[in-house]
């Protein structure tokens, strides 16, 4: 016995979570143990309220606490554009940008045969049914830069292009505040490919 | 309004823990989200009751979900013999050891001038009182290798030299499977002081 019983459960519960090994663990739960009861009784809360309470929305698969989403239910929002991502975490991204008026379409995933996930497996059918109203003009493909989103970002392309709705694909090139020394080169290729002329 | 409420809250909590910054809480927090509903239950619960039903065992200080602990209830122990350490954790790296058998005192804390904190602060009164009854034949010193625990292994040293009880502080030196090469001055000075005959 080395640790006693309802602090090895929390241990081993903190340790369930993503990139938490055993010493950290330990660590965090013993700075449970240090916490006021009001906020360790808020965190237990906030755990069960998130989990119960949260859904994904029905039209565009954002988290929400209602349904359909807020961003969905904004009449303000631009129903004519959707920008099409991979997971809810990239709604927030770009809505955090602020420039950004149209609706969105979270994927939750990319294609990946290497991990058995094909196009019937992420949210693809839900948004060809969205796209069949004839409300929507134009498609934004913001899938993340890597061979998942590439190949999912060329996979609805492809799907799409007969239906003669405006596609595009948000663009690769040097980071902001980044260095041209340190890019790779495909990154440095790609800012090349994509040059604007001034 | 970026997140709805019941994850910025839960983003909110997991922020209030150690090493946990707003990234890290935000990826934790989606983590939950995707966790089966049992084990976030679970979760909370663990974090109620590791608050709820622990408390620092009378007799030595130390973690426990019963008063006294199991060590200090244990009459296989040694009586003789009390250790003390700094913080809860210690107590438990020594027992994984499994080589000592004698007693424990958790003095939370150690002497720091720096923040304020003098021997009355930390549980050097109750160390004392413990040493009054004569069953305690030696005490060692076990606090951390740092500026405040040689301090604190020092006030108490000197605090108890009067009284006859043996005294002793555990070893510094190089660290097994640890490199000449790379050790500290003061380390090295110490393995090199602390030599033991062959």
């Amino acid at each position: 016995m080395q640790y006693p019983e309802p602090i090895s459960k929390l241990i081993d519960s903190f340790m369930k979570l993503p990139g938490i090994g055993p010493k950290t663990a330990v660590r965090l739960a013993f700075f449970v143990l240090g916490m006021k009861e009001d906020t360790v009784l808020d965190f237990a809360k906030a755990l069960v309220n998130a989990k119960r309470n949260l859904t994904y929305c029905s039209i565009c698969g954002h988290i929400t606490d209602q349904d359909p989403c807020y961003i969905c239910e904004d009449t303000r929002r631009d129903k004519s554009v959707i920008c099409v991502v991979q997971d809810p975490k990239d709604v927030i991204a770009m809505e955090k940008m602020k420039e950004y008026n149209g609706q969105y379409h979270v994927l939750h995933g990319a294609i990946s045969p290497m991990d058995g996930i094909g196009p019937e497996d992420i949210k693809i059918p839900e948004l060809l049914k969205r796209l069949q109203d004839d409300q929507v003009t134009e498609v934004i493909l913001a899938t993340n830069p890597n061979i998942e989103g590439e190949a999912t970002a060329m996979y609805i392309s492809r799907l799409l292009k007969p239906s003669g709705i405006k596609l595009s694909r948000i663009a690769h090139g040097l980071p902001v505040g980044g260095d041209l020394e340190y890019a790779d080169e495909v990154t440095l290729s790609k800012a090349l490919e994509g040059r604007r002329e001034l």
